[in-house]
């Protein structure tokens, strides 16, 4: 069955079936009306971030399939409150799509939507459904910070990066680079090739580590979405140092390793999509939050390199490789329109 | 120039320019993050809407301004707001564009956004910019409303209405979709006109009158966007009761009255994108609303209908025409892939 033949109304009254009813004492109004209403948190920090996936140019129907894109729109959308060090509340969703878009693959999304919502405890609470030419996965995600105490903001911004920090990363980098590159290829997956395939399609936000970073004190970090050597760029950007970047500590992904060898390094560097952290912060706050993600049963942070003081006059990645030779980084993320800085 | 020219993140600097530095006492962080941060205002809950506006199915670049297109994605999200009886305070927009789009049209768009957002308090705090086949303005708003008192939610829902609820509008109905007809007709404007051309290329949310009404008691309401039977209908179903409109009673805008005559009645009952508010609420509270509002400079409200119980299985609106017969009425409003419900 067809979208177009069911209406807008019965279309909306399926998908929040899918979604269910889910609701927390908090949340006052959900789906069906003008806009969702709830009471927030007392002596919190709300944080609001929205992303647009487009057909054609963010993913491709052929290597996607639905309920994964789904989880994924949820999840870079989630990620970004992660790397506020927040974490996500509430998500509204404006589907735009074709009319011959099959029922069953509406409802597809809407399970990964629904399934990712529930690992990370972020209710799906409004939305929009319009007709369009081409699928555009709209995804706004509402979250709210730890208890503002009285030594300042509990956040992660990219602004907050001083010479002497030291840059850290929450996991491996490169398994999403890694997964696109197989599905692109076209090659027949081995075993040892699904955690590549699992970091593309149903990409992981680090809500857990934004909050223990905040709680340890960290306040610079950024979600690895455009690509490591760019993400610092953006860190570097706004707070206005430079970052050195040491090749040989950055983890690459093992999966990536073994099947693309020294490739993996670059899509671990430019990749992107790996949505872990990358955060800056002072020795001690660094082991402090590490030692507490491995009692949480995450990953420990890696120490990747630090921040400096600029030497020109932009702001600008050295990465320094095994000769110990500082290259200066020009770009090497996904940019919108073609441009590079 | 075209924005291909220029590169995603030269064109955010360049729109972020547009927008001004403007922040308020609450704003953490602004555009430029991961997310954007606030601190909310105690004792008030939190509003969220969102909404797409598609390229040949929501708006046409024939008729349509730049400027204008800005204006109304922006105030479409402030209406729904407005609709939960709350004031807007923040916006997320997501813009994807063509990379032959010309950079002054997309410029043109933000000075559109920037003069929606100034007059109605709602400041842009980040979004999204990507690359598109076609033109979709995505728009989050985010509201806050009236303190909570010990008497319940400040909010105007489409839930809330009962049997022996009054229904009233907030203005004339009918200009949008009379100018809507006037571009489309191609026809030359006369100077009586130019409200109706106004009403649909700048609607003008009624927020004022969204808290005058919740700070008067009532708690039932939603605004015009899909027309005014349409919405009517909502709250019906959404409440469980039907309603009754007296169609001679329905404020017909008076510039649309003396360029279509008759055909104007239907504009106000089906044609959408009004952004008046119709609510439902006792005489008393009706009445104390509409006086607050005429001291406020605002037009009082006018009394079309009222609730009842229901007739059927499920819950229909009704239109008593001059004759005094209640004609049951199945839809009339704009819905998406062509339903009819």
């Amino acid at each position: 069955m067809k979208v177009s033949t069911l209406g807008e109304f019965e279309l909306i009254d399926r998908l929040c079936a899918i979604l269910g009813n889910e609701r927390d004492d908090q949340l006052v109004v959900g789906i069906g009306d003008d806009a969702a209403a709830w009471k927030p948190s007392p002596g919190r920090l709300l944080t609001a971030t929205t992303d647009a996936l487009v057909e054609g140019v963010h993913f491709s129907l052929d290597t996607t399939r639905w309920e994964d894109l789904g989880w994924k729109a949820l999840a870079e959308n989630v990620s970004d409150i992660a790397a506020m060090g927040c974490r996500p509340r509430y998500a509204l969703i404006a589907l735009a799509l074709p009319g011959e878009t099959a029922l069953a693959d509406v409802e597809a999304l809407y399970d990964g939507l629904r399934e990712c919502g529930e690992a990370f405890d972020c209710l799906v609470v409004g939305g929009d459904t319009v007709h369009a030419p081409l699928l555009v996965v709209h995804v706004t995600v509402i979250g709210e910070s730890l208890p503002v105490a009285g030594d300042g903001t509990p956040l992660l911004t990219r602004s907050a990066a001083r010479p002497g920090d030291l840059l850290a990363v929450t996991g491996p980098l490169g398994a999403s680079a890694a997964g696109l590159r197989l599905l692109s290829e076209n090659v027949e997956f081995e075993l040892a090739d699904a955690p590549l395939l699992a970091a593309h399609r149903r990409p992981v936000p680090r809500v857990v580590a934004g909050l223990t970073l905040v709680e340890a004190g960290v306040r610079c970090g950024i979600d690895v979405s455009d690509g490591l050597l760019a993400d610092v760029g953006h860190l570097c950007e706004r707070s206005g140092y430079d970052a050195e970047i040491d090749a040989i500590r950055v983890p690459v992904h093992e999966a990536a390793l073994a099947r693309y060898g020294e490739a993996a390094l670059d899509m671990a560097l430019s990749g992107g999509e790996d949505y872990e952290l990358v955060c800056a912060g002072s020795r001690d706050a660094l082991a402090q939050a590490s030692a507490r993600l491995v009692d949480l049963g995450e990953p420990p942070l890696t120490l990747i390199g630090s921040i400096v003081e600029r030497r020109g006059e932009r702001p600008e990645v050295w990465l320094i490789g095994p000769n110990g030779v500082a290259d200066h980084v020009v770009g090497g993320g996904y940019q919108h329109f073609g441009g590079q800085r």
